[in-house]
């Protein structure tokens, strides 16, 4: 088990419904040095990718996303949910569809900040049904940018999300890769990588 | 000026409405060098405070207290807006006013992640009418934790948010306090300091 896996395993909670709760550490508390670890992990995965933004999707990824894009030394840009007056009317937007919110959201990119130079790293926190991946590779696609690769901390390996991104032919790293996981023992097991 | 007051007058953009639009480098596209000089910025200001807990609201405001935890060493909190299923039931909620979208959201933390040993330092991006503040103040304070200061990257201090704050007799430390701007000639003026 690598870092990651081990810390699942220690301080995840399983509930019904195929929800890992990682909430003490990964997206709500949030453990820093951890999240540098995972940034260390992902620069060592795709350095020799000659990145120049890593793009990323509110909320949860952009703890995740920022010392990817520290390491690299690029900007972070995450995709924005809600129409705010805060963004300009030039945008690219896609449709997301939420895994535990249970809704679609649309999402959006300034078209000032993804441009047909640039080289992207997609960053997230959870891969279940791929549903933001793949609006983050739209978005990334219409602007013109070239997708480089895609940096998943928590991949459920048991929805078809990954399975769906790897087909397109992208290389996507995930860091742990669920492979079962039960609410009444609170077992979880992680596909051997 | 210093460094962020520079940086706004050369990025930031004056819309009508009293809007500053800092998303090239703060707030949607993020210049992590700067981020990271605002969390050193920061940890200079309450070096002599013993921080337990970074305090942020999504979005914008945790990329900004990701360095500020990281100097701190200390985990980073941040406020939810929805209700996810990824949240645990029992949480601290309070109201808190968009000013850039002109809504109220509810927005919450776990009770798990405060405590009353909890001693906080609250960060965010913005501060105009002080909403998202007295709502982060006020679930420190019914956690029981200490607010022990708060950092704010861009005070707009037209707009009395500030003045309420200090006179709650909290040390609040702007970066930048915008004194007045004008959309017609995009001219930006800040406070002294």
């Amino acid at each position: 088990m690598n870092f990651l896996e081990e810390r699942i395993k220690r301080d995840g909670v399983v509930k019904p419904g195929n929800v890992l709760r990682v909430d003490s550490f990964l997206n709500h508390q949030m453990d820093i040095a951890l999240l540098e670890q995972i940034g260390q992990e992902f620069y060592r995965r795709f350095a020799d990718k000659p990145i120049t933004k890593v793009l990323t999707i509110e909320t949860s990824g952009i703890a995740i996303a920022y010392p990817v894009a520290k390491a690299f030394g690029v900007p972070l840009v995450f995709a924005k949910k809600a129409k705010s007056v805060n963004i300009s009317g030039d945008v690219y937007t896609a449709e997301v569809e939420s895994f535990t919110q249970g809704k679609i959201n649309r999402v959006m990119v300034s078209k000032q900040y993804l441009t047909k130079e640039d080289r992207v790293l997609i960053i997230d926190d959870f891969l279940a049904n791929g549903s933001a991946l793949q609006g983050l590779i739209y978005i990334a696609e219409i602007a013109g940018a070239t997708v480089e690769g895609l940096g998943i901390a928590i991949e459920k390996g048991f929805q078809d999300g990954g399975w769906r991104i790897r087909n397109l032919g992208y290389q996507l790293e995930s860091l742990a890769i669920v492979e079962s996981m039960n609410a009444d023992t609170g077992e979880i097991t992680f596909k051997e990588q």
